[in-house]
């Protein structure tokens, strides 16, 4: 179906916004590298291979337990980057502020990217800031671009994704979700969940190292790890099993979850990415994460069936199993 | 003077957008790229000398005589790394949609982006969309950043900048901001003035390879030609003449700026660009503009005097001199 005006559902990294890309970016901007509508770029400039991504923040608060729009900003397209298998090293930095928005508050966000942006060892190097008319941005938006540097010999693809590879994760989903969620609504109760959001080079770098046979990455953020693999499953043509009984999430996550009668499933992360690799190397991918800081809860929670039916297959915990669609939209709108 | 909330001419282009930079920004991002706080950031990447640079696009209205935020956002950031001498190879587009933002006008724009992409011989290769609920953002703003290759030996900066030193702009100030003041304002009669927004990358790819002697190049854009030229004082630490009865200017925008009281030197350009250069190669660099589509009106405005006092010194149409300060803003609010 068409649409005559932008919904939310448009930005929520599902189904319309694959459509919105299909059907308005791709037929009009088509070239090589965007056609393959990955997180970030690849090419070669001179001989160097270099990955390129983009994301604009709009998250709404933008202070909430475990981080801000800034550190949020460094973060998502740091994981980008990385999950291309590529070493972020220079970030640019993009504000569109509203008038009157608080200096205190821009001090804070920019103090917060600064430490984000040391921890996960980039520098921003370039920025740009513009101001808006009081009501006509709902206070900080903030664009943040970045550059990689690709070493790794392998093609991380769904195009490389094979049958019978496993799907890991780096530990539990939906916190950053269920994070924004509990501090935008007023549940009625305290509560601790804090979002996951974490610069993934570091982890991504030990992993790329352990194994030359990393098939694909992917960060699960808008749509969580479930619109991540229905994708991934389209992209390679394979269907993907998912074990929902394998899958780590936080009891509380999964409180507010059945409170609030969403699925952690389709939750947004900040701090989680899926690894596909061949059943062989799984063991030394598993340990690589359990030794790393942002991979401690690491799990296997799925494989790679057959070609020839792209869909996400779950086995449920109750015992059945049901194919899962790609999400129209995002669950919380401003996630991210 | 320090603020405690953000005004709008903060995003002006001007002094205090400086003060923002120098207060809130490069203390806590403080870098060797960003410091330098030129158009865009240039480093090396495994020995290849590559230029990033972003922004961020808020125009309003969004569709102009003469262009539109889509081929703007194109032009801006094409324009940014070829003033740095980069050769602009990939964009990204990162969108902010307000929730209703009509799909018609999307696809105008998106149309835009792809053909100034195409004319400018560069390739949008990653982007991202985000959507914000009615009242939270106005219609539509886009970021674009982009990376050039930097094969210019010349070392291109406001650094470079020497006594003597020819001031040359490719031709007539002020298109854009009158084009944008006239569609904004209703002014009782029907303007023909059309923004000037235009892909300066192959001007200046014409420039460099006419001369290895180029000191300095930047893009008159928000703050005009005359807040571009006492940046670039204030940076080389030279006073710099410019000679009022040598700067190009239609005779309707001049009309224009007289009815509302506005001076052309502070209205913004997106398709003018000043370089600086001995004087020697004045000659070849004029007659390699005035070949070139986007140089046809080119000429020599001034010329930069001693290191000691890096101000800006006017020569009026009258006969007098003065000082010209940075615009504490920007005459137009989103401008670009």
């Amino acid at each position: 179906m068409q649409y005559d005006k932008i919904l939310l559902d448009h930005g929520g990294g599902g189904l319309l916004m694959n459509e919105l890309i299909a059907h308005t970016f791709l037929p009009k901007l088509k070239n090589a590298y965007l056609d393959r509508m990955e997180d970030g770029a690849v090419f070669d400039i001179g001989g160097v291979k270099l990955c390129f991504s983009t994301d604009s923040y709009v998250v709404s608060p933008i202070f909430f337990p475990g981080g801000d729009i800034g550190s949020l900003s460094v973060h998502g397209t740091v994981n980008d980057i990385a999950v291309c298998g590529g070493i972020p090293l220079f970030l640019s930095a993009g504000f569109i502020l509203e008038e009157g928005f608080p200096m205190d508050d821009l001090e804070k966000i920019i103090a917060s990217m600064a430490q984000a942006a040391a921890t996960a060892g980039v520098q921003i190097v370039t920025g740009d800031t513009k101001v808006v008319a009081r009501g006509a941005a709902d206070g900080i938006f903030i664009n943040v671009s970045g550059i990689g540097l690709i070493k790794y010999k392998g093609i991380i693809s769904p195009r490389s994704v094979m049958p019978g590879d496993k799907v890991i994760i780096n530990g539990t989903i939906g916190d950053h979700g269920a994070a924004i969620l509990c501090k935008r609504q007023d549940l009625g109760f305290k509560s601790e969940i804090v979002s996951d959001s974490a610069p993934l080079n570091s982890l991504v770098e030990s992993i790329l190292c352990a194994s030359p046979n990393i098939h694909c990455m992917r960060d699960a953020t808008r749509g969580g790890l479930g619109a991540i693999v229905c994708e991934i499953a389209e992209q390679s043509g394979c269907q993907i099993v998912i074990d929902e009984r394998n899958i780590p999430v936080r009891e509380d996550v999964r409180g507010v979850c059945e409170i609030l009668g969403v699925d952690p499933l389709f939750l947004a992360n900040e701090g989680k990415m899926v690894v596909f690799c061949p059943p062989e190397d799984t063991e030394k991918i598993l340990q690589v994460m359990a030794a790393h800081k942002y991979g401690r809860a690491a799990a296997v929670v799925g494989e790679v069936g057959k070609k020839g039916r792209g869909r996400l297959l779950l086995n449920t915990v109750i015992g059945g199993a049901r194919e899962l669609d790609l999400p129209t939209g995002e669950l919380v709108p401003r996630i991210c």
